[in-house]
């Protein structure tokens, strides 16, 4: 199984660039005063993309490399939340019909995003998502957008590692550890392969929350992990549920030097810290990187520090079953 | 009087640059979705500067700016906040002694994040800050950092300026109006000479609180309207109840297109609004522009337009006469 490539992310970028103030933001690295000379702490703050998370770079990215008329087709996802709102944004911005495939404990406000940005949404039940998507993909030969499962989301994703290794270079330093939240594992693959050219010494470490630690295990193991979605939906994080498929497991294999994990309480420490002390609102999924770096000290060692802050969609409201129904 | 020039804002551009992850983050343009084909809100988030706000670019560009045996005497200022706060960061910056001189009525969380920098706070009543820090000052030969009222401070401010101009050409604007929040004038009088070089047609306009609109009052009769404290402080907006100086409204009078005021009530719902949708914690001060946008849509027009986040020290506590007390 062949890696997404340095080049391919070079290529996604200015494929990206093209689309201006309707494209990704380049985001920039902030550095948090008082995180210590030995181990400096900086954030990227992915959570003030225009869709409040990461997920807008691989599905732009995805659609914005298909044949014209393939995608006047239209787009289909599945997501619990930040991917359908990048898909549907991404529906918008190329003027192609999107439709969400949702389960019925997407977060409200997420699915609400989405529907704002005109997208049809199909609510079913978690276990049916993928292949209700697949099927309506197919009935109306439009293009399935993957979550993370796919070469050109991966690539999308990959700017961001892209954008770490400029600013890291820029600033001098000559060794880095970059902490990213793992759940499909398209964020960190392509963070991964983005940092390949990087002059720092780079170690990439994946961040998951204890009550869904299936990577953990399976990076240990050398080998895929499966916990029962029961067990995966159990942490606040409602962004890091997913396991890595094939191709992102690959990328972990190969490209990522750890996986540490975080408590609910470190979660939720993180995000106040990142609002009180950084000004950033953050969602649990994307404050787990912090609380890494707050609280797993001697795991990760004192070296400057980069801490993905992948998605800021908070829910204020009930879970999509229960406002919808 | 002379204005300070583009050409020195660019100088001072590349002496920050050269403090590195110590000096100022160059923030971006984030597009606010939703915000309207006709009038696309775009914010720059001075939120998100190590200090929390604007003032690090304008503290650290004059001190940087001072010759190195003088500057070891030490750096002195009065401020009510953010600028406090700057100047504690540009002592530790470049490793000499830091003096502010605070009101007692100044907001606790801005103070205390001085005292953390190692700065000495010395506390006074509001209308002796000025003539105290000159004292201090003048009796220790250290260096008065003032506010505003400098053109070294302006040209660092102004790098604000020059850093919208370029983001708003190459996302090929062809025309823009900039909101800055105006207490001082030290911002915008900075951001406009800065925009000074920009392609697109810029009409940059000043956001008051109506609570102490004083600029407002003096920009339309063509001279300096003062306003008493007492009327000044009534604002939620802590940042903005200086009044220019005869430099910065010279900078005002030549440069500013039109001054606006928004409600007390506006304020607070566009500090609602850049948490939950743009996720982003601001001060009052700070989110002015946003509201200014949201809420003055007939006085500014159809334009695409860039709202200046000043800053997002929020405090949690008391002010510090009673937290101190």
């Amino acid at each position: 199984m062949s890696l997404v490539t340095n080049e391919r992310a070079r290529a996604a970028r200015e494929i990206l660039a093209r689309l201006g103030a309707e494209g990704p933001v380049r985001t920039p690295l902030l550095p948090v005063p008082d995180s210590g000379r030995e181990r400096p702490l900086l954030l990227k703050p992915e959570s003030l993309q225009p869709t409040g998370a990461f997920k807008i770079r691989g599905a732009l990215h995805a659609a914005a490399v298909l044949d014209e008329r393939v995608r006047a087709r239209g787009l289909v996802a599945y997501s619990s939340g930040n991917h359908a709102r990048a898909v549907a944004h991404a529906g918008k911005v190329f003027g192609v019909p999107a439709t969400v495939v949702v389960p019925h404990t997407a977060p409200a406000a997420k699915v609400a995003a989405a529907r704002s940005l005109g997208a049809e949404i199909v609510p079913v039940e978690v276990s049916e998502r993928e292949s209700r998507a697949e099927e309506i993909a197919e009935s109306r030969g439009a293009n399935l957008i993957p979550p993370f499962d796919a070469p050109a989301v991966i690539a999308g994703q990959a700017t961001v590692g892209l954008e770490i290794a400029e600013d890291v270079d820029a600033l001098g330093f000559s060794e880095v550890t970059v902490l990213v939240p793992i759940s499909g594992g398209g964020l960190i693959s392509g963070v991964a392969v983005g940092l390949a050219r990087c002059r720092a010494r780079v170690r990439v470490v994946g961040v998951e929350p204890e009550l869904a630690a299936d990577t953990r295990e399976g990076f240990h193991a050398g080998e895929r992990r499966h916990w029962p979605v029961e067990a995966r939906t159990r942490t606040r994080a409602d962004g890091l549920t997913a396991q890595p498929s094939e191709l992102t497991f690959t990328h972990i294999r190969e490209l990522v030097d750890d996986v540490v994990t975080v408590s609910e309480a470190e979660i939720g420490e993180a995000t106040g810290f990142l609002a009180e002390s950084c000004r950033l609102v953050a969602e649990p999924s994307g404050a787990v990187t912090t609380a890494a770096h707050r609280h797993r000290t001697r795991e990760l060692g004192a070296v400057p520090t980069v801490a993905v802050v992948s998605g800021g969609n908070v829910d204020r409201a009930e879970p999509l079953s229960s406002a919808a129904g």
